[in-house]
């Protein structure tokens, strides 16, 4: 099988680790393409940068269709543009956020997504009732890092992460964390090791979610909500 | 005051109409500036036609905020774009979904929300929950006429319009009904003389709740899911 | 235009405040008659003294009414004999709990209510659920000041609601704080500068959402939950 | 032990009726006062009929309070007063609402609440969420006749009560029946044996409930929601 | 009235003192079987447990219907096996923990369960849903004492749960206290006592559930989620 | 990978026919065991059953744990005893309920569950709750037919649940269809060439999802509500 992988900010380095990442851990019978779009942020971390990003990852959604992908994996946590995505999609579209929550609802009895930065944490919240698992969220602990503090001082990084897990443990009973920002991608053995709660990795995820998809021969419903959109004048 | 009024699809003929309207409506201190953008679907009817007008919309709120306005309004009913505009905004934004839904939360029990397509039921139900008034909502009916057949056979537009409001009426029990689609807009009276209930015209109960922020000195908080997007580049 | 103002409870001095603090900001083109009935509690701080407070102002909304006047705002917190103030009038009536919440629930992602004393806070918190907004409820901090003692010690006051706003904001991840309890009305710009959030206070609010609701022309339904009761001896 | 059962509504033929079915059931321990306030309207069919009765019971639940009683049961189906008489009481309180409708809970899946006019069903909806029980909760099918017309015409009353029942077990799947109006209380064992569901007479399951609080020596709490209102001038 | 109480884990004594408790707050007209399964654990802490009890419970609830009781209390805190145990009987089955639950949620705005491990708190929490009240849970608060601890050490005990409902009543705003674990059973007064809210000992507020429902003639509907199981080869 | 699945009813005909069907459809690289307990009831359709049957499945659940198998799929769409078998198993175990309404939870806006017998149509809506997805439950439409009345009367079974589908498509606007009962296997492909719409068959999704999980090397999290029950003596 082949599926694409859309890393939907424009960080070709974002997307050269992701392509990395992925490969290592992608099914013998199934071939990776990970790209990004050429324009839009460097990064996604507001609902303005996801405006921006689901915009230019348009056309990556209808080159997979095209070139007869069996999947495509949309490689951002809050999922920009996934609706408009399944709407022009005749193969299965897996968000890495909406996959992964789902997993993580099978999981525990209550999950936390760590992020970095404060201001996300409302967005976090609606979306667990955007994507119907709501009754499975505990909380979203903040770091207060960006991702790129994150990178020059990995050792405060590291201390930060497993605080806002333990909190997260033992305040809001999480039983299971999700790493819901690129940053935290490399920390999972670390949570796991201390805190004895299992750790979710979302692109990883959402792979294996992508992989065992196209195996049963599914994709979204095109009967409703995720119909093609009707045919119109673009200016 | 001054109000910046967005239409977010790019039909200038909508839009004519709608500075039309809104003009007719507006407080005598209130100035309008009705304008849409170059870019995008002429109209929008999917989740593919949001993610397109949204990113158009973007460089008319800077401009709006630039300019000094009081307040914006964004007067397609699926509010496109509502929280990025409102992040980059330091004006208030006023989507008319938004805010025609808690107007009607306020006037009657249940509401119903009258739809062109049956494709787009399923967009009704989740905004209703993403506005946070699902306690209040009532059903969807669809007329299953485009825009522009409601403009070619108005006779048969009318007779359908009716027929569904009823049905939301006297089967889902609704007492207020949203006029949720911009061909559905000069069927109010109509559907009151029939049928004894109110109905908002989306439209204009913004362009009032715009009027009546502005005059209280108010706006969106900036403190979290709205506060200004990070800077960062943008390819 | 021309709005009837009814303060619940039957204090002389708190209706002749709040006449004073309205005529200030409604518009030029409405006229105010800012009334409390005669009998019942002087302050309404309990389910008891809605009872009581409800029924005295009865007679009030239908003298409204019976003077043509526009519409009807009802001044008090938890919006006593709101219900049946809708079915006796034909002419809209504004609760400020009910818009001052549902307007809230526009500006940010969540809201707290400031109270005076705890044993209020669960009524705060059904009334949440009453007015269908729970999903963008935070909290309801108590002052544990009665209204009587902020009078008298307004320093103490100060120092109190700016903890209590500060906790909301810090610990419950408010964005909008309502002042829930007249005490309160005078500080809404202090806490904005300290915090940096939108506050509301709900009297301003409710009057320019009836100014708004009388603009449109429109009403609550009069179709099922608030159509006129039926016609009975009453001994 | 001793029961006060209040009837909220004044009428003396109803409550001479309510003395007389509660009489025979109660148990060979319990005295019984059954009474009705002087004033108010002779049947409750609105919030604002509520509004009255409520506060023209507040002395009666004094005097419950004064004589040592040890229960109130407010007998409308509507719990009119509820919290008021809860907090101005240090006896228990029962609604007949809110102590049948947790029966109901317990004993079927799902439950549906006959009502007399349809006028009154968003009142039994938005009930369900105050009483905590909406996910129980299946529907409230009307009989579209009044209390009067069930008296004057009892054949044509029992068929429609029957095919409003069926209805409800049919179409929404109920599984318990609550009589939720006085007109409809003679027709229990007719619904049983037609549709072979449970039905329930709500003021015999509120004695009996109250019964069994009285036995355990428990009451509501005083602690918060239901604590004593502050002492205040009451003009 | 003949009621029949089956604790469901296998310990005599544990059945032999709830049997003495039970005959003391009996009412004079009925008289009680209290036993227990020959196997199964010999207390239930975890799902697991709760898998087996419901099993060896099974034929005690055949035995209760095949001799004419009139009720069965299932007299453990989760309530294991009891829909099984509705639908193979046809007199009424009373669990404890839905039972209290139900009555808890009438007696103040909010409860919090008492639990002896926080093991079980995720199972406190998702019974409030499965019970339907969870608008009414506050939390669970844990002792983190195991039933023996607390048998051994019963100041230790006393100390740890005056804490745990403190913690209850003035972080999470519970008013009534619910004991629900075997080892709480004896502690009611104290809390009361010291902390001035109401305190339900399952057991106890069961039976007298058990009594109310027998006094009325009702049973759980058999028309739907209770049904008898269909007959079938049972290997 | 070895997955070890479960069929927790005793029928051996249908355990070689779901071996037969999962091994056609399984990795290469995964080697399934498919067995069902000795003894317990022969099909599965009532709370008693489910009872029976996890009791008797759980020494399979030690087995597969003991033989170190990577993962147990418990086969019955009811999940029976799916919350113990994760309690005392550390590999992770799957329930083909879950995990295939997460699954359908993600392919389409609602779901509907097709199932036997009208009788367990509760059992369906609260197990949705149960699992957390209700916000994507539509309905659960019945056949009204037992599963040997489908083996014997094939053309019957088959117009019953195209039309049963086509109601849950038309009327409650499923876009998913799962086939909640094993008599409906074979229909899946019917279903989606007459209507359109997804089709889910949850042994299948079930076997995908668990080698997905074993591929990422996750397990449910045994911090808390999994974690192992506590040691005791069962008689």
């Amino acid at each position: 099988m082949r599926i694409f992988v859309i890393n939907p900010n424009s960080s070709v380095s974002i997307t050269d680790h992701l392509r990395e990442t992925l490969n290592k851990i992608k099914r013998s019978d199934c071939e990776l393409t990970v790209v990004c779009p050429d324009h839009g942020p460097v990064s996604i971390e507001s609902a303005y940068d996801e405006t921006l990003a689901a915009y230019h990852m348009m056309p990556l959604v209808k080159k997979a269709n095209d070139e007869k992908y069996d999947a495509i994996v949309i490689a951002c946590f809050s999922d920009p543009g996934l609706d408009s995505a399944k709407e022009i999609s005749q193969i299965p579209v897996i968000g890495i956020e909406e996959s992964t929550l789902h997993v993580a609802a099978m999981l525990g009895h209550k999950f936390s997504v760590m992020t970095g930065m404060s201001r996300r944490i409302p967005t976090r919240e609606w979306h667990a009732v955007l994507r119907g698992v709501q009754g499975s969220y505990a909380s979203s602990p903040a770091l207060n890092m960006s991702v790129i503090e994150m990178d020059q001082d990995p050792v405060k990084a590291k201390t930060r992460i497993i605080a806002a897990a333990r909190k997260a443990v033992e305040e809001d009973r999480a039983e299971v964390i999700v790493l819901g920002c690129a940053g935290l991608a490399g920390y999972s053995k670390d949570i796991e090791d201390e805190l004895g709660v299992v750790v979710l990795d979302p692109s990883a995820v959402a792979l294996k979610v992508a992989e065992a998809i196209v195996d049963l021969g599914l994709r979204h419903s095109k009967a409703g909500r995720f119909s093609y959109p009707p045919k119109k004048e673009i200016k």
